[in-house]
């Protein structure tokens, strides 16, 4: 399986994450991708291929524009009203607050065009999101090509950002975006099967009214984690994509078979659903020792959910996501990749 | 003019506001107080009494019981859980995320109830809060026994607090407490006109479905200013609060001509709507030299706004609200009460 991977990403090094009440070293960081670069190397994939220059079209296809400007250039205007620190949201359209006016003052942007406020914007930001995106279209015009599966090792990851907000340290939504071009290039119906720790609510988000793309989410269960607000099982599409739309939120401290058996129910409703193609958002955060969550997956569970998705017999893209436990990391990423090959 | 405060303010007192993606020292200070307890000393009015305990049954009647439970537990539970900092808030949610579904886990709990991050809460926030409607109502009993008009120094401010979210340094809305005490002791109508720089955007919230008590508010326009999203002049009321709702939005740089100008015109919608009682949202962030403001009142503005309210001829009882230029805030905040006995 090839693996397409930007060395853009670094561009987007936040310093500061809001956890706890305080700013901590953002659990996002450069150096998860390390790991996954050694573990791939280590067990003999094939050298990561950098993508081309990011398609716009899709983009622009898929996303609000003003979210989009804000993105490109919210840091020069941030920096320009002599703000000291990392762009950080500080307040946001709440509930039954104005949700379809876009301040004019940045401060009221960010807030506007945000889900979350741990997540930090820099300089670099937008370029790193762009690359990200990037090997994401890369990875799917080779599987569009041919190739039974292909591995976008996308950061920053993806599955948290809408069309037109940001959050859970995601830009803009990778995995959306190689559902559209599987779409776009004729495939009749896609499906996306999120295995990362949290909700994919952005994915969710964005094709939630479409009855053309399957949306599958396992995850901790919303009254106990991040994104907190989205997530719930009764969430199951709206009008065209009435039923297209499944959510298995799992309570805190839940083991591999229950998850497992949540991995085969998805699969069975993909298979049902009739896809062509398939987008994995994977996350190990999963994983029983990540910092940030409460699954308690072990490293040989993840070669075992790869080889259980690889029976749906779909061509598939793997899009990077979360996972903080940093050297696990890419033991737990190359696991899943590891299963599916073997299958 | 009688003054009602208590020293238990000091019992919030926070380390950390989010400000330009940083840390900085709350704008939203005990210090505050000190120069207006000054300032009534120096002008040579009563000293200030001290309130009851307060009275919980309008505010119950007023707030969401979830969110009360949540101002009163929130920092047991915060600590419990291992938070190293103050309460500030990391996620919310975001337009078309689940408004009704209160998450179990504290740290989504406090997005829940939030509408901006900005705010910290610790231990002694709650106490503190009551304490600063206590205060409210201790001034209401007075103009309700007869006085032409009493003071209420409080501390947190209320006006942009809902019944159901904190935010911008407020907890709970006083002026709304005083608008439906006056209501449940037989005013037919009762207005509350908001001079702070900042939009009321919780009083607006908590009155806007009512026709029994008129909102109006004088405010940075919400393009440019906190709370960015709501405050709009198109914001008339809904329902049997249709009319009830008036906002004058102004650009940067407005002076006090203009300000005077709308405040006029305020005035007149409130004779017009012929209200029984008075409450004023005394925030005094409309000076020009305030840190986080942009209207250019100067001192002597203050008093005349003060003669101006004052020809209402109604009962009134005046709420601190804002102001952050610290030594100016005593001379502003007792212009306004000058002018007002003056008149
Ligand atoms: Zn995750
Ligand atoms: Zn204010």
């Amino acid at each position: 399986m090839q693996t397409f991977f930007s060395e853009e990403h670094r561009k987007h090094f936040p310093q500061a994450e809001l956890s706890g009440g305080q700013f901590v070293t953002p659990y996002e960081r450069p150096s998860r991708v390390e790991y996954i670069l050694r573990r791939l190397n280590e067990r003999g994939f094939d050298t990561p291929i950098a993508p081309q220059t990011p398609d716009m079209t899709v983009l622009r296809g898929l996303c609000d524009p003003g979210y989009l400007e804000f993105l490109e250039t919210c840091w020069d205007e941030w920096v320009a009203e002599g703000m000291a620190g990392e762009i950080i949201a500080g307040n946001f359209p709440a509930r039954r607050m104005q949700i379809s006016r876009p301040p004019r003052n940045i401060d009221g942007k960010v807030g506007y065009y945000s889900l979350a406020s741990e997540t930090a914007i820099t300089a670099g930001t937008w370029e790193a999101a762009l690359s990200s995106m990037a090997s994401a279209q890369a990875a799917q015009r080779a599987v569009a090509a041919g190739a039974r599966a292909a591995f976008a090792l996308c950061r920053p990851p993806g599955h948290h950002a809408t069309a037109d907000m940001y959050g859970g340290y995601c830009f803009i939504n990778n995995a959306a975006i190689v559902a559209q071009m599987f779409r776009d290039q004729g495939a009749g119906r896609v499906a996306v099967l999120d295995i990362d720790f949290h909700h994919g609510n952005g994915t969710q988000d964005i094709f939630y009214g479409r009855g053309d793309v399957f949306f599958a989410s396992l995850h901790g269960a919303p009254e106990d984690a991040f994104p907190y607000y989205l997530g719930y099982a009764d969430e199951t599409g709206a009008g065209d994509g009435e039923g297209a739309n499944v959510n298995y939120p799992m309570a805190p401290g839940t083991p591999y078979a229950p998850w497992a058996e949540a991995l085969e129910d998805a699969l069975a409703r993909i298979r049902a659903y009739g896809a062509e193609a398939l987008v994995v958002s994977l996350g190990v955060d999963a994983y029983k020792d990540d910092p940030i969550s409460f699954f308690k997956l072990d490293s040989p569970d993840f070669m075992d959910a790869g080889r259980r998705i690889a029976k749906l017999g779909l061509p598939t893209v793997f899009c990077m996501e979360g996972g903080y436990a940093i050297e696990a990391v890419g033991i737990n990423t190359v696991n899943v990749l590891e299963g599916f090959n073997g299958a």
